[in-house]
């Protein structure tokens, strides 16, 4: 080892034990090395075309899942989020991949349009041919919360490369070896497909991360995190000589709102799925329902006791690392010493050396509900807010930060409820979940994982096919011999949908198929 | 007049004259209320719906068709750009309200999405559907170069409001008395289709301009300018609570390139394209080619030789305003003491008062063109750089900032010259034109107008059909009863194109109409 060099390491979040890998931060030569190389492999990967990015995925979900025994035992190590879990979310990476690439060959994420040169009522009209290009390298950072899913095997990634963009990865140091084995994992599948090796590169370290997004290579960058460190990024991303696109997913409270009728029709069934959304995977994840509001009244006094009772009984959590589970304690300490009461705490073995926290319930009410108690709190912890009228709600829902999602559980005979509810809610979420809950999220053609900052930027998601159009750019050719077109841009292609004229055209199976 | 209110004055550029007009700087208060007024108009723009919105575009179509004289008068008095361009702007501006009126009606600009509930390889999952909602008020600022069709009645007031976006426009104080000759019309529009009054206001002034980007109640910012200004605003924006998506078209040097087969086959040709298209409009168009490579050599010499003689012969032209003006000599000055010699300058009639400069040809050579050559000159002036071989615009290309254009006149023969030059220039630009002109965008469906910083962000256009979808978010139920959906989403409506579990299905008319 050369002097100067650090290595990384590791620490499982069950015992607390530290251990040194065998990765050392990335160098700035190194970093500079790994920016160039995917600035090289750009054309050569968008020239692999379509099918050939689409066997690449297909590729890719194939070898992890034959990595998938050493991809899970060395993720639980390093999460402690249990195999069952860690399992069900490497599938999901899977059929991320899977899914992208059916979209790859389904073709019409190139939003095709042919104008054809002709007369109209400014004049003659040149020829436009346009479809979504690679934007370029992307930078993506991998979230401590989901090693698999919103890490190097995840989503971001999946998308980026079905847009034809190298991929440079920023390792969570909570699971450096998790990101090794992954990223050897697409390394093996890139070398299997004649894919150029700059295809995808990961860099470990701060510094190294800083440096990668500062490097002109570097095109978008995507980043799932905290607000804090997400607001540092968008920052540098702003100093660059040109600024690029930051896709940030950052901090989400996601509320929750019980009606009276809901709160008396289905008490049971909404404690005991509130208390399993919020403490699921202890409560790390980004659609977490972290503020509940459940009407004053004995149906809301029920529900709220079987969530204490649940919550009490409730195991310790193990978190992801020391520093969430210390701002676990720090924040739910700041809540209490805000004016939260503490409803419910379960136990922790005080024995145990690893991260462990308790899965707590705080109340208060809906009038009270400033601003000081909507700070998210990442880990098993919801504050429930009662409230007597939804006049109250109104005001309540202006302490929330914009979020991923909201949810609205009412019956069917509240329709005006719902209505109501709808409208406060929709401007300041991207989501809107009706009777169940927001963790779970669906990876599908029509999911939107987004809002208005600080969840993300609005205008994007970072789940399902959708997602992929954050790395990519729209492109003219202009009056373009046909010899320097691509296919799906040429006149006579009819394998993807595509717009002429403004009229959509679909591929002659597919126009068929509906009218069946 | 109440103390401390700052009356704005207009100025002719073909006199130079000063006057004060009947508007003042917006005060801080009315930046609020304007805002304010916004906000509230949002939902209720929503509820109207696209097809009462697209009568809303077509109504405001209609009122500057009826106001064209007066609007038409009042700009060539605040411009200088003359009656015959500037009734074809605002023909453009009308073309443009119906064309987004039509993709209302359209409708497939939601992108409009369902997944049915279902089993799934990762379990069980909900109903999705998902479509684009509005993302809220849009500041818009006006440019100085297009007093309609990127100003009050330009694409992004049209895009805007088409998205559904109650729109407030920072009039630019090149054109006041314009600016509200067109907020009239649309104001008038507006109270005609009985739509709420929040949906357009106005702002003038730099305190007032600041106060709208500020304002909470803003939701996206829209820019046409200097990449100055643009960094400003951009600053100010990220530095708000929430950073909201900010569109900036700010800065295109649009390179050019003349193979050596297109010198020899169209040597006068080219010649007259290329000084209509760098001194059309004065020079004042983002799509200005700003440097051409023509190479060395006889064609090339003829080439240069004819361009110098119209450039020589050609009048002066009064550009918009006193600081373009100067600016425009400055910037040529510098280009001179950086090395571009001066091929040729046309007359200017000392004597005028306004502000008027004359068209001006520098020539260097490829290998010589700095970063310091290829600083855009709005106004009338062209960097000729003449090359050798194809290698030495390789490098001379990467001395150009990124672009919304770029332009290869090459011959049939030479395919594999336009591949390579295709290659080289892609990653830097939008839009490629080939054997014609950049300036004269065409307002369609498949147009693109943006590229990678500064030319815009490079995602989003702000030209065409497409550029609406700056202005939208996408939003999801889920599970959610039909009552809660919007026509578009429920089962059974099949007046648009929509995505239904990951096909796409035409409405019935146009399926049938691809199988004729």
């Amino acid at each position: 080892m050369n002097e100067g060099e650090k290595l990384i390491t590791t620490t499982n979040p069950l015992t607390g034990a530290t251990s040194v890998t065998e990765v050392k931060e990335t160098t700035p030569g190194e970093v500079d090395a790994l920016a160039k190389k995917a600035q090289d492999a750009t054309a050569r990967l968008a020239n692999v075309g379509r099918e050939g990015r689409a066997s690449l995925l297909d590729a890719i979900a194939d070898s992890f899942e034959t990595g998938r025994e050493l991809l899970v035992r060395t993720a639980d190590e390093e999460t402690g989020l249990g195999p069952k879990r860690l399992n069900g979310e490497l599938t999901r990476s899977v059929f991320q991949f899977r899914l992208f690439a059916e979209a790859l060959r389904e073709g019409s994420y190139l939003e095709a349009m042919i104008d054809h040169a002709g007369e109209t009522p400014l004049g003659a009209a040149p020829d436009l041919r346009r479809m979504l290009l690679p934007i370029g390298p992307v930078a993506v950072f991998g979230a401590s919360n989901f090693p698999f899913a919103f890490s190097v095997a995840g989503g971001d990634t999946a998308s980026a490369l079905a847009a034809g963009c190298p991929v440079v990865v920023k390792a969570h140091d909570s699971h450096p070896l998790t990101s090794l084995r992954s990223l050897e994992a697409i390394v093996e599948a890139v070398a299997a497909q004649g894919i150029p090796e700059g295809t995808i590169g990961m860099v470990f370290g701060q510094d190294a991360a800083g440096q990668l997004i500062e490097h002109p290579a570097i095109k978008a960058v995507s980043f799932t995190g905290s607000l804090a460190t997400g607001r540092l990024l968008l920052e540098m991303v702003n100093r660059r000589p040109d600024p690029i696109p930051f896709f940030g997913e950052l901090s989400s409270l996601n509320p929750l709102v019980v009606t009276a009728g809901a709160a008396k029709a289905r008490t049971v069934e909404i404690a005991n799925g509130l208390f399993a959304s919020f403490t699921g995977s202890g409560g790390q994840l980004c659609t977490k329902p972290g503020v509940a509001f459940v009407p004053e009244g004995p149906d809301g006094d029920q529900l709220v006791d079987i969530l204490r009772d649940l919550t009490v009984r409730g195991a310790g959590h193990v978190l992801l690392n020391q520093r969430i589970a210390e701002s676990f304690e720090t924040i739910a300490g700041r809540l209490v010493a805000k004016g939260a009461s503490v409803e419910g705490r379960g136990e922790t073995n005080e024995s145990e050396a690893g991260f462990v926290v308790a899965p707590t319930l705080l109340t208060t009410t809906a009038s009270d509900l400033s601003a000081d108690l909507t700070e998210e709190c990442f880990g098993p912890l919801l504050v429930v807010a009662r409230y007597v009228a939804t006049s109250d709600l109104h005001q309540a829902f202006q302490q929330i930060p914009p979020s991923l999602t909201a949810t609205i559980h009412a019956e069917d005979d509240e329709v005006e409820r719902f209505a109501e509810l709808f409208d406060a809610l929709e401007p300041s979420v991207g989501r809107i979940v009706y009777n169940s809950f927001p963790t779970g999220v669906r990876v599908s053609w029509a999911q939107h994982h987004g809002g208005p900052w600080p969840s993300t930027n609005s205008q994007h998601s970072s789940v399902g096919v959708t997602s992929i159009r954050r790395f990519l750019r729209p492109f003219v050719w202009q009056d373009a011999p046909s010899t320097v077109l691509p296919a799906e841009l040429r006149d006579g292609y009819s394998a993807i949908s595509r717009r002429v004229d403004g009229k959509m055209i679909m591929p002659p199976e597919m126009a068929t198929s509906t009218l069946n």
